[in-house]
């Protein structure tokens, strides 16, 4: 029956037509790559950074911005201390390809001021006096707990980690896969930090047994904000914790940590608290010159942003 | 004629299954993109970085690695000013992912010696007095330069940037793209330096006419190291070209210059030196007390890398 014998050839011709459209519509315009189906779940880290207008902002906060496009799954929730939301940190966070969210509260200036409402304290210990910056940003802290509470209740996902973050420090990529380990609140040293090469906690036998500190050792938690992470979760179950400026300089930490956990809750990371993957580096201020006491002054560059 | 109908349908049927199946065939399991068949070809930018052992020189290392781990086709040439490579620093180097070149000098102390030749400069206007790094690292960058003629006479492609960066600068990825379209010398403006807000280029008509420097404004290129990059190319043409003790502090960006440009040749890039995508940021010099003047002295932490 030849007719059929043309039908199957038909049908033979046909299908070598698709077999080469199928072998061959991926060369060479298209690259395909296999995505093994395997969980990739990270847990979300909440960075959380008060920063206020100063010469060195977009630099300290370009230089961090350009660390955490590094690090997976990371949102980053920045809080100006300023009346209204600027756009050098506006125009900052969008070009970033960084996942964010914009804030913005000025410190309230109440008559019950004491001296932690200014940015420079004294630091003063046997030996040194120095000035040192104190925990600031309180208000702003607090401002972004109530958001990530909101957005947690919005959230399927309410896993993830809080990490306090300070626009000038230096954070190796190191510190953010330790804090994925955090079951409450994770704990590890920070390098360069009151008036010692690294303040740590003290582990023995897998615990938190104590912290090398010098600067007021007797805090409840004497580490840096630099030095732990919490559970987000741990904000939904205590609506209550919150930073207050009603403490001492150095007692943020402590204050915090207070509702959420217990020493014997600390979770040693950073191969037990023996590595330092966190500097609590400051920019050195700038020595601007008043360009009106300048006998050649120089042209005028307001309009540069800097 | 049904049996020719059958045939016809067996044939619509084939094609049907080829059609759903090219059609699907990258569907879940397999991820496509189209890669447009044009030119990939970026210049290498050479970053050419010294740097000395102080405490703060890990967390210096360490953003300024997690900001060049975001720069395609970088290649860091980091020179130590020491006897020896240091392990602190080969190991940051290793766990970078970066390509790089680990080179070492210690800086020669000969009876030669002047002023320019220790750290601190005292930096003196007409109205205030403030101490001021000088440029350090003559001996650092110019064993870079030499390593470098070497790479680029072995090297196929002697296309690229050489740019000079400071261990603690601020660089944000923007200027790198910028430094791709050098033909000769790039040139743009610098954040926070020579106690101007931000020292730059002036341009006429798309050409270099000047500068705002109000720092030794009498210098040939009134310009901090940040502020420029050079084609590599030009270094195997100007074999002679090298950075030099014997000129006064604030002159070495004008020595370097000189070999290879002239005012003429410069490139205003950064949007016509409208915008700041450098900034000479310090790292602040940490206060460390001495454990042994310590009523309380903490557990020794030597054995801790910071």
């Amino acid at each position: 029956m030849p007719f059929v014998n043309i039908k199957k050839q038909y049908l033979a011709f046909g299908m070598l037509v698709f077999v080469v459209l199928f072998l061959f519509n991926s060369r060479p315009a298209i690259q395909c790559q296999f995505t093994p189906e395997v969980s990739t779940y990270v847990p979300t880290i909440y960075g959380i950074t008060p920063t206020y207008a100063r010469l060195a902002q977009k630099a300290d906060l370009t230089r961090l911005s350009q660390t955490l496009m590094l690090v997976k799954n990371f949102h980053w929730i920045v809080i100006e201390d300023s009346e209204t939301k600027t756009s050098l940190v506006e125009n900052l966070l969008k070009e970033s390809t960084l996942k964010y969210t914009h804030l913005n509260v000025k410190t309230h200036k109440s008559k019950h001021s004491t001296v932690m409402d200014v940015n420079i304290c004294v630091f003063k210990t046997e030996t040194i006096t120095t000035s040192w910056y104190c925990a600031s940003g309180v208000e702003q802290r607090n401002v972004a707990l109530n958001w990530l509470r909101g957005h947690l209740k919005d959230s399927d996902d309410k896993r993830g980690a809080v990490y306090f973050m300070d626009d000038d420090n230096t954070y190796s990529l190191k510190v953010f896969d330790e804090m994925r380990k955090i079951k409450k609140v994770g704990v590890w040293p920070v390098g360069i930090v009151g008036g010692m090469r690294v303040e740590m906690p003290l582990v023995t036998d897998g615990k938190v047994s104590g912290f090398n500190a010098v600067w007021k050792p007797f805090r409840p938690f004497p580490i840096d904000m630099a030095g732990f992470a919490i559970n987000a979760t741990l904000f939904l179950l205590h609506p209550e914790a919150k930073f207050s400026r009603k403490v001492q300089s150095g007692f943020q930490e402590s204050e915090i940590l207070k509702y959420v956990a217990t020493k014997d809750d600390l979770e040693p990371l950073a191969e037990n608290c023996t590595k330092v993957y966190v500097w609590h580096t400051r920019t050195q201020k700038p020595s601007i010159l008043n360009p009106k006491k300048l006998k050649h002054p120089p042209l005028p560059d307001d309009h540069i942003e800097v």
